[in-house]
């Protein structure tokens, strides 16, 4: 599983080894947004997941994938997000330690969240070269394995089974659009889609301002994305080389969307959906809001990656 | 039916009626919520229901049980908030003229949510006596039937469809809290709650500063709301005579909330559910969130009666 990219059977694998640990998220439709897109869209809804992310899928599969002699030993990562809380959580079930390294500088709340499934926290200075030394020192000191948030097959398998209850629900779609970020999701995503349904269109979408996996899909090899300060802040790190050889290979098309857009597509959601969606989690509709890409009379899966923000400033207000 | 008060069967037939008109909402756990109550929650979501709140089942019953000579010369009421599009909607799929009075100091979004339905708006000035007289001119003139927002038992039999969603779902509940306003939802809920499960517990949930219904219970008349500024908006009616004997005879306890209370719990099912819910919807988790009822172990469901409101402010910012 460490070294062939996972397979439609990995994914139902992770999906049995999870299913009782995360929640199965419920496919929201509207026909206001349905109207207004001339298509039949179905939203999977990941903010409902725990700890408000698809990022439990992962880190679930991955910790429950550990043989026991492993699993001892405790699991590490870096994240300065929702990997962080899912992997901690993960571990929390699974009666493990997690070692998470995170920025001195990262916002309070995704430190309570992590302190609130039970993480260790190692703090670090908020560069990249910090962060790799406090991970290589607490997987030497403990022997923990290293969970890394997406450039992982067995966080692959486990994002995949998204995708793999999307279609179990709905299986008759033409398309399905994922956002990406390092790729973990939208990996997961094209195998389980393509792998149940081989004519399926997977397209993925992401900020204009950190369109690294555009450029990278484009052009062949993975474009590093260096800096963004893209509302979208689950979508700002570059793809992996676990994670570009799947989406290169196999993702229909890469769109990206304006800050605008998201924000747009965001309070739209909000509105008319009456879900909490995260930036990040806009993204995929954006991409329908700005029309970068031609839906007319198909049946869209969108999925809704996750929900976790500031509710005091929110990104219409001034 | 218009005489009786309506029986389980009666909202049996209303689900039959309105089915395929309107959103079969999802029910959302939270373990995190459960945690913090002690009991197991069942979040009933009509926030996610046609026009974004519960008032769609009631009007589409109303509307559907009409002869097709009623019908024909259409409906009226008066509603400054979800009635009024429930009713434009259910109209506009019966292909009937819809009569909706509004105060002339409505919110914007309202009548544009009328409008979007099709509704003809008649605006009138913001009293009582005003809204009356124009609603009875409409009447007079156009032969309208007029459709009252909860005194009337055809709604009360369309909003009992919540409940009997809920406990087909969640069959094994010990309690539901249901916000009370003018009482259609509650009474509604009364009779399918005790109809499907005779030891099912039912309780109402009201803003403090909006009393009026438990005065109501305990006094065993009606007392009317004079005014009131209670930031739950859709909870500032009085009781009316079809509603309040279905409650009297019928629902276990009445609680009040403070309106810090509502506050509080609506931002924390924003932030843990990931729900959009208007403070009125949040009034029943808030009896939980303020200790207002025992719960501990018990199944409790609880109705999001809707997720209405302007995003621009947000009742936790100054």
């Amino acid at each position: 599983m460490s070294s062939a990219p996972p397979t439609l059977a990995d994914i139902r694998a992770a999906h049995a080894r999870i299913r009782d640990k995360i929640n199965r998220t419920p496919v929201l439709t509207s026909a206001t947004l349905d109207a207004l897109c001339g298509a039949r869209l179905f939203f999977k809804c990941e903010n409902f997941q725990k700890i408000g992310a698809f990022k439990a899928r992962g880190a679930t599969n991955a910790v429950f994938s550990l043989s026991p002699e492993e699993a001892a030993r405790g699991v590490a990562t870096h994240s300065s997000g929702n990997h962080g809380a899912a992997l901690a959580r993960a571990a929390r079930l699974r009666g493990i330690a997690a070692h998470i390294v995170m920025p001195e500088n990262t916002a309070k709340p995704k430190i309570e969240s992590v302190r609130r499934q039970g993480g260790g926290i190692i703090f670090c200075a908020a560069t990249a070269t910090a962060r790799e030394a406090a991970v290589a020192r607490v997987v030497a000191e403990t022997g923990a394995t290293l969970i890394h948030p997406f450039n992982d097959h067995r966080v692959i398998a486990g994002q995949g089974t998204v995708a793999l209850e999307l279609l179990e629900e709905i299986p008759d779609l033409d398309l399905v659009i994922a956002p990406v970020g390092g790729g973990g999701l939208l990996s997961g995503t094209v195998i389980a889609g393509k792998g149940l349904r081989p004519g399926l269109r997977v397209i993925a979408a992401e900020p204009e301002a950190a369109d690294d996996a555009a450029r990278s899909f484009r052009s062949g090899k993975i474009v590093a994305m260096e800096q963004t300060s893209t509302i979208a802040d689950g979508l700002r790190t570059s793809l992996g080389d676990k994670t570009f050889p799947i989406i290169y290979g196999q993702v229909d098309e890469i769109v990206t969307v304006s800050e605008a857009g998201i924000v747009a597509a965001m309070r739209q959601m909000w509105e008319v959906l009456k879900v909490i969606v995260e930036p990040s989690g806009a993204v995929p509709y954006a991409a329908l809001h700005e029309n970068k890409i031609a839906v007319a009379g198909q049946r869209v899966g969108i999925i809704i990656s996750g929900g976790n923000l500031d509710l005091d400033r929110l990104p219409w207000q001034a």
